[in-house]
């Protein structure tokens, strides 16, 4: 993607629209010097970044240990076509957030922070599950940063070019991309009455403010 | 996510098909001590991966001089529902490639690699674009890395949970997710007499082999 330093912000209602709009996020952390970028699931709770994962990760477990990570989530809005191949590019939205993860020690924050991530995405759902044992607490690691040092990027629109090129002929302009969600595969197992969740929020395309 | 070694995989077709899946991925690198990641445009030519950026960037500055990098690839296919929340997933595949990228240095390789990019994605583009200009070239840099410690994770279909709970009254199952093509947006100033070009490749959900 093309750098263009006018697309870059601080601004948090910018920041936060876009880690609010995915949970997918990919975490950078440096591993006996060499760098490693791991997907994992994000969430926001007013300044707060959160994620997960099992006790027994390596992500985790270097994570646990103190250290600096990058925490970036990105979505893909489309593609931009130009009338050169050097102004192609794509339409996208990004936040980068720097920062030294803590671990959440006490049990009943771990709960009540996941009880957060699941309320966003899948309202209603929490109440009817199956409770959370303590074991399954106990192999659950919860990873949170505060958004301090966080900075967005956004592309959106036509593509951007010289006059000269504009009468070049050959299409130009830009072909939106956006993530559906499709119909709800029951478990194989699964009581047919039981009715399937509407998700929250879609993982939408929308602009941030 | 959940971590699952069974996931997990070394095999280049595997791998292969989740980098040609989408050309977004994050690199990260080390600046001065501290992880960065930073999405970018990959693509792959046999072993091979590509991906360019400009000279000005911070990210191919500091790739430029050598040092590890990880490039990693992730495609979000779905939720995924348990009974319990401890249970609870997305269905995903990931690559992550760990390597010491080069760049190209030669004009001639630089400008056949991109237009090998563009032919994956919108073939029969290159030959109609205004052509590519010396100074555009040279503000462009290409890095390379070859894939060979690499790999690969899927997780797929329904929740993988304890059979005592399969009984508990909540529905369990999966939501896939795709990234949907929609309508092309022409440019404001362009000849409507000119068609939009059909991807060549749809961003699929399409699981490899």
């Amino acid at each position: 993607m093309r750098r263009s330093p006018r697309l870059g912000t601080h601004r948090r209602a910018v920041i936060d629209a876009i880690l609010d709009a995915t949970p997918l996020c990919h975490i950078a952390h440096v591993v006996e010097g060499r760098p490693v970028a791991i997907p994992t699931l994000q969430w926001r709770i007013e300044d707060q970044l959160y994620w997960h994962g099992s006790t027994a990760s390596r992500m985790i477990r270097t994570q646990g240990v103190g250290g600096p990570i990058c925490l970036t989530v990105t979505m893909l809005d489309g593609w931009v076509l130009a009338r050169s191949a050097f102004h192609h590019t794509m339409n996208y939205r990004s936040v980068m957030c720097f920062g030294q993860p803590q671990r959440i020690a006490e049990d009943a924050r771990k709960l009540e922070v996941l009880e957060l991530f699941m309320r966003r995405w899948l309202p209603g759902r929490w109440e009817k599950l199956r409770p959370t044992k303590r074991k399954e607490l106990a192999a659950t690691d919860v990873m949170t940063m505060p958004i301090l040092a966080a900075s967005a990027k956004v592309r959106s629109g036509p593509p951007d070019e010289p006059k000269a090129d504009h009468a070049w002929p050959v299409w130009a302009g830009h072909i939106p991309l956006e993530l559906k969600t499709l119909k709800p595969q029951p478990a194989p197992d699964l009581d047919p009455h039981l009715a399937a969740p509407r998700l929250g929020a879609a993982l939408s395309r929308s602009k941030p403010g």
